[in-house]
């Protein structure tokens, strides 16, 4: 199977797992449920899916496993950019091409679609899955291991600490230090979680495992970044399906303002190889996640 | 014991916790971290702690236990009000007694609040407890299904969901039926998943133990409801800790004015009753559930 076959695959199963296992539109209270699907489905990258499906290949983790790990990080990711974008906060129009949640609802609309996303992803983690749950002991430690990943991953010492950061950083000169510090939990810290629970959504992985997936999962999740802020400045709105230049504009550090364009793409490359390296151990079985590796730093939007 | 003892008892052991399960005020990022103790600690009247320690006598729980499940009750407790009070719901100043979060802080900060209270209750649930996890294969199970309550209660058809019906019967007018639907999920999800939550902490409650508590918890759940808006118009900002008189001025249909004063304080009496009886199968071990039926009724504050 080529890559481009894998991905698409793996999209169309965590499309089909996201419209099961969010409530149906005609469910009640439907006003809410339709404006959760709407921030959801039919859109977005899947990085985290993507992710957690290929780092599921090491401990053949069953499929129906990862589309449970892989919607509850979706979940989670969209909460946060449905509050990101909210007026409060970013105070952006515009999110995967079409309008933001705030925009096409109102502002309670969105703050509750934000906040009951979570909880839905929590709910997605703890269902009657194949592989997953419920019912014997072990699947239910496997449960309670990937809510502690994502709770952590997701909290104050986690991507919600990363918002706070990033906050109180507009206007600021940050070091690079700062910066990474900044980006290791407001996306990095949702990345790493969704690598980490791909390997555990299977066999118990290893500590060395667990160790090897980290170091890729933070090359990957800086590279992430970085390529997230040179789009900023060399893509247009059209092609991201956001906010083209908005960084600049807001005044927010970014590595591009930091160490320049140049410097950020060499910063990318590098990091590309780093991943590369934290997954020699696994060999032909790391394959998806190499791949991944490279599509972060390559995609142009 | 008295009840007053108990209760005290209770309350002391929960704030403790809640210290516990926070993130210290210097854990990094602090300001946030600051932000959710001034939230969560030292305030409010802990009714859903109290119903999950209650309920666990049932079961035998261990007390770290049903800390640890009462702190994570109160965590979503709270991060519902700091979402509710801010500008775009309800934007309310007072709360406890002192400023809103986003009054204290920022709006942004309230959002943060909120959103990262929601993750650590689960971060909470997950933690390795004495009686409730890690490591053996049964507690995990009690994990999970503790998270599962938890997230079911809080989400769409739950807490955030009852939050949407509520946002959109402003200024219309709603049944009686309507507007117990409203309540039954915005308030009645989160104490009935403290009662059960209480009694799953412990040895495996039957069926018949969860439908009796299901019975009681809905009892007590409304006649919250009837006596806070029995309040709203009897009592005064001081003595709530929050504004009287706010449903009134923005034309909230509450108990209150769909059936009136008097018609309200036989209703919530009728509920106390409620209660108790669906309570007879537990004889003695039910006392304190009793007992808090009659301290909702009775509350003036």
């Amino acid at each position: 199977m080529t890559f481009d076959q894998w991905t698409r695959q793996v999209l169309d199963r965590v499309e089909s797992a996201l419209d099961h296992y969010l409530p149906a539109a005609d469910v009640q209270p439907a006003p809410l449920h339709d404006a959760m699907r709407y921030a959801v489905l039919g859109g977005g990258k899947r990085v985290r899916p993507l992710l957690c499906h290929a780092a599921g290949e090491l401990t053949n983790a069953a499929p129906e496993a990862l589309d449970a790990a892989a919607c509850a990080l979706e979940m989670i990711h969209v909460y946060s950019l449905v509050h990101d974008d909210m007026p409060c906060m970013d105070d952006d129009d515009m999110r995967r091409g079409k309008p933001t949640v705030h925009v096409k609802y109102d502002e309670p609309t969105a703050l509750l679609v934000g906040d009951a996303l979570q909880s839905q992803a929590f709910v997605t983690l703890t269902s009657d899955v194949p592989g997953l749950g419920a019912g014997l002991g072990d699947s239910a430690q496997r449960q309670a291991s990937l809510v502690r990943e994502l709770a952590l991953a997701s909290g104050s010492i986690g991507m919600a600490g990363g918002q706070a950061i990033d906050l109180a950083s507009v206007g600021h000169a940050l070091t690079r230090a700062e910066l990474e510090t900044m980006h290791r939990l407001k996306t990095g810290a949702l990345l790493r979680a969704a690598v980490r629970m791909g390997a555990l959504a299977g066999e118990t992985p290893s500590a060395q495992t667990l160790a090897a997936l980290d170091k890729y999962a933070a090359a990957v999740g800086l590279a992430f970044q970085v390529v997230d802020d040179i789009l900023d400045v060399t893509a247009d709105s059209a092609t991201l399906g956001k906010t083209a230049g908005k960084d600049a504009k807001d005044g927010k550090p970014t590595y591009v303002s930091i160490i320049g364009l140049d410097a950020s793409r060499v910063l990318a490359q590098q990091l590309r190889a780093d991943a590369h390296a934290a997954l020699e151990p696994f060999g032909a079985r790391a394959q998806r996640l190499a791949e991944l590796a490279d599509l972060v730093v390559n995609r142009v939007s």
